[in-house]
């Protein structure tokens, strides 16, 4: 069916609105009642505009690949969503109604991906447009053709992120997009225009966005509102509709207190009663109570990846990881962009291409990246968005700003399943002149508090090369960490490279690039080679030393940690010592009844000062002659 | 001596501000050559900017208590800062020279605060608007007659947090604040306008600031629009400077290359003679490798707390901490607010005052609340600026917001060593049936990354109400996290407050709350009154388990610890169960020789689903029935 297909609403159109406006606005007031949790008050702000846009946006058949998207970037009006859903059936409202917000129940509560239209998990405020924007972007790459409608609260107006995802839709003309706006002038501690002050309509403005104003409870407007926006093929639109919270019981109009609160037994039989509904609650918390305690197994779909991963380059001088990156994803890419059975490629690049290296990419395919400038957190949330709608995603940026500035919006990618591959270069000490505010010394730490996101830290440019072509065909979110400067080729004992030919990168597998059973050093990353050359150097006074590389941090291969057995360990990592490898490490051998002989760790113990990387590395123990004399004190 | 003093720039100080822009520019490029480092464009383009504003604001004596505060928040831009500062007395034009980012400098590649006449240490772009807001609203405790003048870029005009903090400027009406863009059109990746497009002026005057717009080489045009911004009483000012990138070199102008890259010898050569300035970077590279590869031991000023912490509240029958809290805070004003002696104490919230309970705060002391909005970002940055500026700072928000959203933004506060107290409600399952995005899951492993940071997990309302009053009086960083449910009230084997009279709390000090040999719970925070209902259900069948309860897992007491060599050990925490306490109290245990005889933990392994929190704690095994059957297998 066609978009909003009328010039007009149709008189009996605009009585089934009517109609479903009053049973939405009891089915929110009973849900939230028979949870005794949620918040009814913006649900019923916004029922009217989830109406309009659920029955007249082009949804159906869910499943169809092309259809239009839906954001709630204001995920707590869940009971307005779960309503509308039902009563244009797109879920059971039976359903919805004795599991809102019940382990058991889909209906979660915040909305979350894959449950009827719903595309987007959502509940932290300010992030939905990001979102929205990524899928807009996205059908660019894939050639689908939806339209993208992004329903924001007032309040949430004010996050940054929200102007700098405006900027980076007007930069690239994106006009598949649609903003609509609840300003119902209440958010939890008070008036929106008290609590703190948003010009909604300049700042669109502003920002080069094309605004129309309209009473968001009028739905003709609504509807004529939306057409208009859709059909605009010139600018990124932003509906400002006008509403008032609690809209439809007369005591809960503009009443804040019912933001995030139920009514009480003796509220919702006066509100049920003027809203001229059946108080049928009783039923549904029957119906709750036989719910099992346990979870429920929603999943979302993913999409398959299909891309050509290449021959790996291997490298026998030094050079800089991010540079063997920058190779591979251009690589990737020429394999692969005039093949439309493949997986789109993509990369976002914060003003940081020539750093990051996407400027190889930038010269050949600059279609293939897109500059969103100074904006990470817009930037972070929009390639999550863009890597969940079937484009292998790549944000490259520096370590402070890949992970430490977008640390939630990862989050966030993390609990939207996507598919995004994260490459931070510039981590550790490293980075060396530019200082503390510049030095990324979380990259492992940070991530593991993003379930499911996976860590690789690779020790040369020829391992770099394999581990960016096994991410890219491989569906989940990475983190793919390394240093600045130039390293060195790491060698196998016969020095032929040791991630060079015949070498395969399979994740969470230790590498063990020198054996030795006098002690084992534990590393990773760009002290790989500074602990090589230890070993080597060690290994002419007759001092055999191990040197394993746990490139994949995270998830710990215990088989060839047995190895350490008994044995003086020692891990060195250009990383927060006090939350990388060496502070998880000993806790898993524990546990695993593998006990060190001695268990020393290395790492970066402070806010560190501007200087050159090898200086900071000596300052910090973590070069060559600093492993050393480690392992002299242990040995 | 007064700021701006002159109605027009006299003749010999026009001239004398040409000279000294000349001379600048020389350092700039000998600073960036020796280093073979540095960002010398931007420095070129800010110069004459860094030169008015450090000739005429109220920066003497320097440590002044009252001079005009100075926040470069494109902190790249140094050489051009250390040279201004030189060239007008303020620090040792040697020293910079040969230092510039050498580990034994103070002078760092971005700059750094208590270096000269800096008051903030940046470098990642968009932070320093927020920072100086801190400084401006600051004076209003503190009763500083300062003026805030924040040196800015273009490019990180795209940054959101920079429309945050423009908008709180608005709502609290600050002018003692003034905005300098260095508007030169140029960032790493190419034309500001290219990279991404910001309509600077128009989002200024959106958000209600008054804009000045200038030449930002003509000293005259500087001056005249500073003492304009200076002189306004009515509105926030930004003055957008026009400015050409590596201005006064005729090959460096508005080359992009020059932004992070200084020149080789032939460039400087020639630059200088363009400049007629004398090559004596020889000199300085001598100078240079005679400095040792030390780090410098510079540290910036802190201020002395004076508060009277008050009598502690006992509670004896179930509270939520977060109301603990709440009074513990409207305690500690309503003590000190008259007494012009006690430092002041302020409280900064997100939109959620109700729920942090700084609703209480608010209604008795409206002025000490600082109601921000959903702009977590700012509300942050400024909170730490606002802390390190003599104001005892509390910033409440749900963990989500308070530790996930604004994790750089407290890397950052952290690396300026502010005194902030960051109050974290709605942590962990706790949260219930809000779900997924508002399970703060990091409250401990977040922080660890935020070098110096101190985390307490208060475990019932009554220690909850000593912390607070603690961290008040004590000079640094803390994170206090906390549940949203009530809590019972821990008692003693003797069945008195175990938090009540006679215990004071010292921070890194574990409780031994339940006495036992057979085995050892350790847990903090809203699963210690399960840990403890189960220690009592097990001694009734004879089985002794001892509970710690261990309020500062980040910094671990060793003593006590050593009572679980050879035991089982029973790890319980409403926390990412990879990187919670969990997760690295094993490696504690095993570099200091305590081998538990089995080391379990149990925590939160993924993103939950909505539910009552009792539902989700027996889900994932952290109730007292969870904990028990535990504790069964492993016996």
């Amino acid at each position: 069916m066609e978009r909003f297909p009328y010039e007009k609403l149709p008189e009996s159109e605009l009585k089934e609105l009517k109609e479903l406006g009053r049973l939405c606005r009891g089915d929110i007031l009973k849900m939230t009642y028979i949870a005794n949790s949620g918040h009814p008050g913006g649900s019923m702000s916004s029922i009217d505009l989830y109406l309009t846009v659920f029955k007249y946006a082009k949804l159906r058949p869910v499943d169809d690949p092309a259809r239009d998207r839906i954001v709630i970037s204001h995920g707590h009006t869940s009971p307005g969503v779960y309503a509308a859903m039902a009563r244009l059936g797109f879920v059971d409202l039976d359903e919805v109604l004795a599991g809102f917000r019940h382990p058991a129940s889909v209906f979660e509560g915040h909305v979350t991906r894959g449950v009827g239209i719903i595309d987007w998990t959502t509940g932290n405020l300010g992030q939905g447009l990001s979102a929205g924007l990524g899928f807009a972007l996205a059908s660019r790459f894939t050639g689908k053709d939806y339209h993208v409608f992004v329903l924001m609260s007032d309040a949430e107006q004010a996050k940054g992120q929200v102007a700098e995802a405006r900027r980076v839709a007007k930069k690239y003309g994106v006009t598949n997009l649609t903003v609509i706006i609840d300003y119902n002038d209440a958010q939890i501690s008070g008036r929106a225009r008290d609590v703190m002050p948003v010009n909604i309509k300049e700042n669109y403005l502003a920002d080069g966005w094309r605004v129309i104003e309209i009473d968001g409870h009028d739905y003709e407007q609504i509807y004529l509102a939306l057409k208009e926006a859709v059909e605009d093929e010139l600018n990124p639109v932003a509906i400002i509709a006008k509403t008032v919270m609690g809209k439809g019981v007369s005591f809960m109009e503009n009443e804040v207190k019912y933001h995030g609160k139920p009514l009480n037994r003796e509220e919702l039989e006066k509100a049920l009663a003027e809203l001229g509904i059946e108080n049928d609650v009783d039923v549904y918390i029957e119906k709750r109570k036989q719910l099992p305690v346990e979870k429920h197994k929603k999943v979302y779909k993913t999409y398959p990846i299909k891309i050509d991963t290449g021959e790996p380059i291997t490298y026998t001088s030094p050079t800089d990881n991010r540079s063997a990156f920058g190779k591979a994803i251009l690589d990737l890419v020429k394999k692969n962009v005039n093949n439309p059975e493949t997986t789109p490629i993509v990369a976002v690049d914060c003003d940081l291409k020539g750093s990051v290296k996407l400027d190889l990419l930038d010269k050949e395919f600059p279609e293939r990246l897109l500059e969103v400038g100074v904006q990470e957190h817009n930037a972070a949330a929009m390639a999550g968005a863009l890597s969940a709608e079937g484009v292998i995603t790549f944000f490259a940026d520096f370590g402070v700003f890949g992970i430490s500035e977008t640390y939630n919006q990862h989050r966030l990618n993390a609990i939207n399943g996507t598919n995004l591959k994260v490459v931070v270069t510039h981590c550790g000490l490293n980075v060396g002149e530019d200082g503390k505010t510049h030095h990324g010394l979380d990259y492992v730490s940070g991530p593991m508090n993003w379930y499911g996101f996976k860590v690789i830290v690779p020790g040369d440019p020829n391992q770099t090369d394999r581990v960016v072509r096994y991410a890219a065909k491989e569906y989940g979110n990475f983190v793919i960490a390394m240093g600045r400067s130039k390293l060195p080729i790491i060698l196998d004992e016969n020095g032929k490279p040791f991630f060079g030919e015949g070498y395969t990168f399979e994740y969470g597998k230790i590498d063990v690039v020198r054996k030795g059973d006098d002690a084992v050093i534990i590393t990773y990353g760009s002290t790989l080679c500074e602990a090589v050359n230890a070993a080597d150097e060690l290994k002419k006074e007759g001092v055999n030393v191990a040197v394993l590389n746990v490139s994949c941090p995270v998830d710990l291969d215990i088989e060839t940690l047995k190895m350490v057995d008994g044995k003086p360990v020692l891990v060195v990592e250009d990383h927060n010592v006090f939350t990388g490898l060496g502070s998880f490490l000993g806790t898993t051998l524990l546990e695993n009844g593998i006990i060190p002989k001695k268990y020393v760790r290395v790492g970066v113990p402070e806010f560190a000062v501007s200087g050159s990387y090898t200086m900071l590395y000596k300052l910090y123990g973590l070069d060559k002659d600093g492993i050393i004399s480690r392992l002299r004190e242990m040995l």
